[in-house]
C-alpha cells in the first residue's frame, strides 16, 4: 500500500471527522480550548524488539501503543482529546498487519473518546511507532510526581505485576496474564476523580516498575516512601503462579528473558506495564478513597507512606512483614 | 550515558525553565492558551539512511530535524512555540553525537525562540528520530491547502532545487548546497505576514517537491495549476551548475542516486527538501506581495495561475518557454 493509499484508507478513518485534524490534508492539526481549561500532551515512543515483538500482530501493538499514552494522561487527570501518529513503514508491512493496527487503534478510541488529528509516516527497516497524546484539564488542576507531602499514604490502583507474568510468557495458557500485559487499562477515571474530589494533587502511572515510579515521585517531591511488601495488591492469579514458581513450577519462556529462570515476587515490583496508578492521599482522606474505590469498582490500596527524608536521599524503603528492610537490587526496568 | 543522565545534561538545559516543559519531571506537558489563540501542531519523523545518513554527525541531524518541523509552522502562519521530542539511542550514539545533536537543537532553538517540553528516549537499532511541534495563530487564522481560488497567482518563495544538488553531492566543493541541504530556512516570518496583512489563506511548504506539493494545493483546493518553467527562481549558483551538468561537467556521487547519473532542471522541481512556502495570491495583492518580498529580504516569485479544474483532474500543467506542455514524469519524492 502507498503512502497516499494508506493515509486515506488506514488512517483518514481514525480522524472521525473532527475538526481539530483538518481531514489529515494540511501536515498541521489544530486544538482550541477553552478559557479555563489547560492542555496536557505526551509522547511515547515504541519500538520493535524493545516494546513489542512483531508477531504479537497490528492489533496488540497498536492497542498498547494507545493504552501506554492515554495512561500518561491518567497519571496527570486528564481527559483524553486526541493523538498524533508517527507510522513506520517495514517491508513486511503488509495489508492485513496495516488493518489489525488500525483496528487496535480505533477499539481504544472508542473506548476512550478519542481520535486521530495527524502524524507522519516514514519507511524504515525496523518498526517503531510514535504517539503524541492530547487531553485537556481545568486550568491549575493537574496531577504532579512533586505534589506529594510528608505524612501521605501511597496508594496504588489494581494490581501489580500481572503485566510481567505475561511478559514471561510463564503462563501462556491463562489469558488474564496476556490480556494486561497487552491491553493494559490506563486509568483515566481514576486520574480525573482524584483531582475532581481534590483527594490527590500527585500521581505517576507505573510504566518503569512500582518500585521505579515510586522513587520518580520521591525525588520529585524530595521524600522517602516506606512501603510495605505484604501489602502490596497481587491479583489472585498472580498470587497462585508466585506460589507455583516457588514451588519450581512455572519458568520464563519468553526470548527476552533467560529461557528457565525464575522469577521472584520482587521482580512483580521492578519490571513495570503494569499502567496503574500510584497516589499521594492525606491520611484524612483515606476513607474517601475507600468509597472512591467503591463507586469506581477499581481496588485502590494504601501500602505505605510518604516520609521526611533526613538523609536527602529520596529513597524507597520496601519492609518485609517482620518490618526488616529488604534489599532491593533492581528498582525497574532501564531504557539504557 | 544512561537515560537519566541523557535527560538531565543533555535535554533538560534545551527546556529553558519553560512552565510547560515541567522540568522533563513528569511525563505530560502542559500547554495554555490565550483565549483568541488556537495551537497549530505538527509531527513529523525522520529515519536513518532515509532521511539523513549517520555520517552527517548530530549537529546537522539535529537541526534539520527542527527546521524541517519549524517549516510546517510557517506553512500554516504560526508562530513556533515549544516541540516535543522522540529520541532513539542506538549503540553507535556516543557522547560526542549526543553534545553535537544538542548543540543543533540549541542553535535552532535561538534562532526560532522555542524550547523543549517533553519527549521519551528508547533504545533502538536504527536511528530515528520524531518531533511535534506547537505554534500558535490567531483564532480562524491560519493558512490551509484548500483555500487557494481560482485565479490566484501561484507564488513560491526563494529558490528552488538548492537542497537537492546539496543532497547529491554534486557539487561538494560549494558550501552553499550543503548549507541549503542541511540548514534549510523555515519560512515562519512569511507564513505570518501572510496571514497579518491579509494577503494570502493558502500555503504549503515544499517537502516533497515543488510539484508535488502544488498538486497538494490542487487536490484540496479542487483547482488546476499552470506554472511556467522559465518563471521558477533558481539560484545563480544551481544555474551554473545546471549548465555545467547540461555540458557534462557533473555528476551525482550520493550513495542513495545512481552514481554517474546526471540530473536535469526537473528534477530539481520534484525532489523537494526546499522548504519553501508556495502560497496563493488575489491578483490584486500582487504589489503588496513585492513590498513584502523586499521588507522580508526574500525572493518571492510568481510562477504561474490557479486555474478552474475542467476536467477534474486537480493537476499541474508545466510549461516551456514557447509556452508547450512538458510532460511530468516524477512529481515529488514518494515516502514508499
Amino acid at each position: 500500500m502507498r503512502e497516499f493509499q494508506l493515509i486515506e484508507k488506514i488512517f483518514k478513518p481514525l480522524t472521525k471527522g473532527c475538526d481539530a485534524a483538518q481531514c489529515l490534508a494540511d501536515d498541521a492539526a489544530k486544538i482550541s480550548l477553552k478559557k479555563n481549561e489547560e492542555l496536557v500532551i505526551s509522547k511515547d515512543v515504541m519500538v520493535e524488539n524493545v516494546h513489542f515483538l512483531s508477531d504479537d500482530g497490528g492489533f496488540k501493538i497498536a492497542s498498547k501503543l494507545l493504552r501506554v499514552n492515554l495512561s500518561d494522561l491518567a497519571a496527570s487527570g486528564a481527559t483524553p482529546l486526541y493523538y498524533m501518529l508517527g507510522f513506520s513503514k517495514t517491508k513486511d508491512c503488509d495489508e492485513k498487519f496495516l488493518r489489525e493496527f488500525a483496528r487496535g487503534l480505533k477499539s481504544v478510541q472508542d473506548e476512550f473518546d478519542l481520535c486521530l488529528i495527524g502524524g507522519d509516516t516514514v519507511r524504515s527497516q525496523e518498526k517503531f511507532f510514535s504517539v503524541t497524546i492530547f487531553g485537556k484539564v481545568k486550568k491549575w488542576q493537574i496531577l504532579s510526581r512533586n505534589q506529594a507531602k510528608e505524612g501521605d499514604l501511597i496508594f496504588v490502583s489494581g494490581t501489580i505485576g500481572d503485566a510481567f507474568i505475561g511478559f514471561t510468557k510463564a503462563c501462556e495458557s491463562m489469558k488474564y496474564f496476556s490480556q494486561r500485559h497487552f491491553f493494559p487499562t490506563p486509568r483515566i477515571e481514576l486520574g480525573k476523580q482524584l483531582l475532581a474530589k481534590k483527594l490527590s494533587k500527585c500521581a505517576i502511572d507505573i510504566s518503569d516498575g512500582l518500585l521505579a515510579d515510586l522513587r520518580h515521585i520521591c525525588h520529585a517531591s524530595k521524600l522517602d516512601a516506606e512501603v510495605f511488601l505484604t501489602k502490596i495488591p497481587f491479583s489472585i492469579h498472580a498470587q497462585k503462579i508466585l506460589k507455583q514458581v516457588q514451588d519450581g513450577g512455572r519458568v520464563c519462556s519468553h526470548p527476552e528473558l533467560v529461557s528457565g529462570s525464575k522469577f521472584t515476587t520482587l521482580d512483580l515490583l521492578s519490571h513495570g506495564d503494569d499502567y496503574e496508578l500510584i497516589f499521594a492521599v492525606n491520611p484524612k482522606n483515606r476513607k474517601k478513597i475507600l468509597h472512591l474505590a467503591k463507586s469506581l469498582k477499581l481496588d485502590l490500596t494504601c501500602i505505605g507512606e510518604f516520609k521526611k527524608s533526613t538523609q536527602k536521599k529520596f529513597e524507597v524503603v520496601l519492609r518485609n512483614e517482620k518490618n526488616q528492610k529488604i534489599k532491593i537490587k533492581k528498582f525497574g526496568y532501564e531504557h539504557f
